[in-house]
């Protein structure tokens, strides 16, 4: 029954009336909602421990991106994630209790994290950061452009055919780029292909078509298998795990020296070894990095990945878009009323990927 | 008879022998071949003026940039454009004369002019330049980022739906933007709305299915209408003719100022009123601007263009790609063919297209 409910949603933006009229007429009672703006007037979110711990009290359905501490929700049921990943509840007691349910909201930050990628490879490609100090020094230099090279016909890998690989995918094709996809587990079938998680329509690769190729796998072998393929473009989109935590080190930026990839990782700064890239970045084995994701963040100021060659951050930003907080909005109101109607929730975390996380 | 014919070839590149052998397996006879390479060791092109004139002598195929004076190349009957546009020969007998045939290299270019467009584009929306300065000072800082704005369903303007219109719609469309297109002829039918130019397979819009609204018009009232669409993203990228002389000035500034239009001028500078620009610029009419043309070129270092706000400026460099020149030598290659067969050429321009230019 929703009227024994309590919604909390901790979010960075303000309450939203409209959005709680549309979802009381597609619910059946009422559930209580509390809307905890945790933005602080600077722009930063509130700490946990800065909010009135009185909001927390009978919670049972609870939208956050930072893990609440277990003891604070005892009677949570549903827990809707703002975030893509869920490795920050590894350990989380609700979330390894197989009567709370976890969803994320995958796919639902694909297109700006996509235009993100796109964007650091072209400005890679076509010297914009050159062109931008040209600029600066009211200078009409062509012939530094004779270098460039355009997308046609270049090879993209895509490490994790996600919500995030697939929009890039089809970016990628649009560009007339070759695009070869890695997933964990064989896609051997045409209904196996298929993305099962959140999709805004028309975008993204639904269908699973656009890779040329197909390669799996939960190995490092599986992995350099993948490549060694040459790859122009290497985009890194899957979840840390144990296995793929520094998965991208020194044997595979040597692998990836063949083409010079350029290496973006918009997943987790840990899967990337760090020392391995600066070295990589440093010696030219490849022809440069972007990311949105480091190890540790904040990335301190004397770290000197800030300084390696041809490397661009950003702090894990790419996610952030005005768009989001609706696309949000939508899939926590689409998951209550899943959650009513006792389906399946959208982009639900089964027990069996919560425990046996590798 | 292709044995009567002498080819000279003006071009920035080598020799390519195995081009030319291919070449002579698809036409009748032999035509003779003059490749001269006006490149300097410093990657500047050599004037004509300095380029022995003895190797005009009988020349009847010409591939070329620059115009080569008409009393250098009496028997020429077919000139194959290395370029897009072809306003620099507007006034040239040889161009007015109906028994020569030219052709243009239209759509050669327009993958890496797309990319350039919608890298520029995801710059500006993804502030890149910021987070470049960010990075230089070792910052990390994430709200920034609290005002980017993804392009799904954002509105783009096309203004001259050729090879790099279609590209960038095609682009646009799988960013999940709506495409507008405008053309200054009318396309009410399926088969109107055809690209009949050089395609590259499997990219841009060769069926004109992408744009969601066609607009047309060969007079300012139709482009203001276009206009006022309320775009967030305008393409400039029609040819400069009289009619399309300074055709975005202040008054269309002003009706950009609706959405506060992101402008893109990848087809010539004088199409835009600069001083207009400037102002708009200044003003904050609109977002911002990425001009790879300007007016004129090469761009004076002590012009307030390069200071402009929020304006990104590139030295005419968007259609440079390593891949250019393949691109280009084949439709060269196409075109000998079609000489020879007396097929209509790739990328024709009629006479009556050379000869009416409004």
């Amino acid at each position: 029954m929703a009227s024994n409910d309590v919604l909390l949603v901790l979010s960075g933006a303000g309450r939203d009336e409209q959005w709680e009229i549309d979802l009381f007429q597609r619910i059946p009672g009422r559930l209580q909602v509390r809307w905890e703006n945790i933005r602080n007037p600077d722009g930063s979110l509130r700490k946990l421990e800065e909010v009135d711990r009185s909001i927390f009290e009978d919670v049972t359905i609870l939208f956050t991106y930072e893990p609440v501490p277990a003891e604070w929700i005892p009677k949570v049921r549903f827990v809707q994630l703002s975030s893509a990943g869920s490795d920050l509840w590894a350990k989380h007691s609700k979330f390894l209790d197989s009567s709370v349910k976890f969803a994320t909201t995958t796919g639902s930050a694909a297109p700006q994290i996509a235009e993100w990628v796109i964007g650091a490879w072209i400005k890679s490609q076509h010297l914009f950061s050159a062109y931008e100090q040209c600029q600066k020094d009211c200078s009409w230099q062509p012939s530094l452009a004779r270098q460039v090279e355009d997308s046609v016909g270049l090879r993209v890998g895509i490490l994790g055919y996600g919500a995030i690989g697939r929009q890039v995918g089809s970016l990628c094709r649009a560009l007339g780029m070759e695009v070869y996809a890695f997933t964990a587990n064989e896609r051997p079938t045409i209904e196996s292909r298929a993305h099962r998680g959140f999709n805004i329509p028309g975008l993204g690769d639904k269908g699973g078509e656009i890779p040329s190729k197909w390669f799996h796998g939960k190995t490092k072998e599986a992995v350099n298998d993948f490549l060694s393929q040459g790859f122009d473009l290497l985009l890194i989109s899957l979840p840390l795990t144990k296995l793929s935590e520094k998965l991208i080190g020194a044997e595979q930026f040597e692998i990836l020296s063949k083409r010079r990839t350029f290496v973006v990782n918009v997943a987790r700064g840990p899967i990337v070894d760090q020392d391995a890239l600066i070295q990589a970045l440093e010696t030219g084995l490849i022809r440069g990095a972007a990311l949105d994701v480091t190890d540790p963040e904040p990335l301190p100021a004397e770290h000197p990945l800030w300084k390696a060659n041809n490397c661009m951050i950003t702090p894990h930003v790419s996610w952030l878009s005005t768009h989001q907080i609706g696309r949000v909005k939508g899939i926590l109101a689409d998951n209550l009323v899943r959650l009513y109607k006792d389906e399946k929730l959208m982009n639900e975390l089964s027990f069996e990927s919560r425990t046996h996380h590798e």
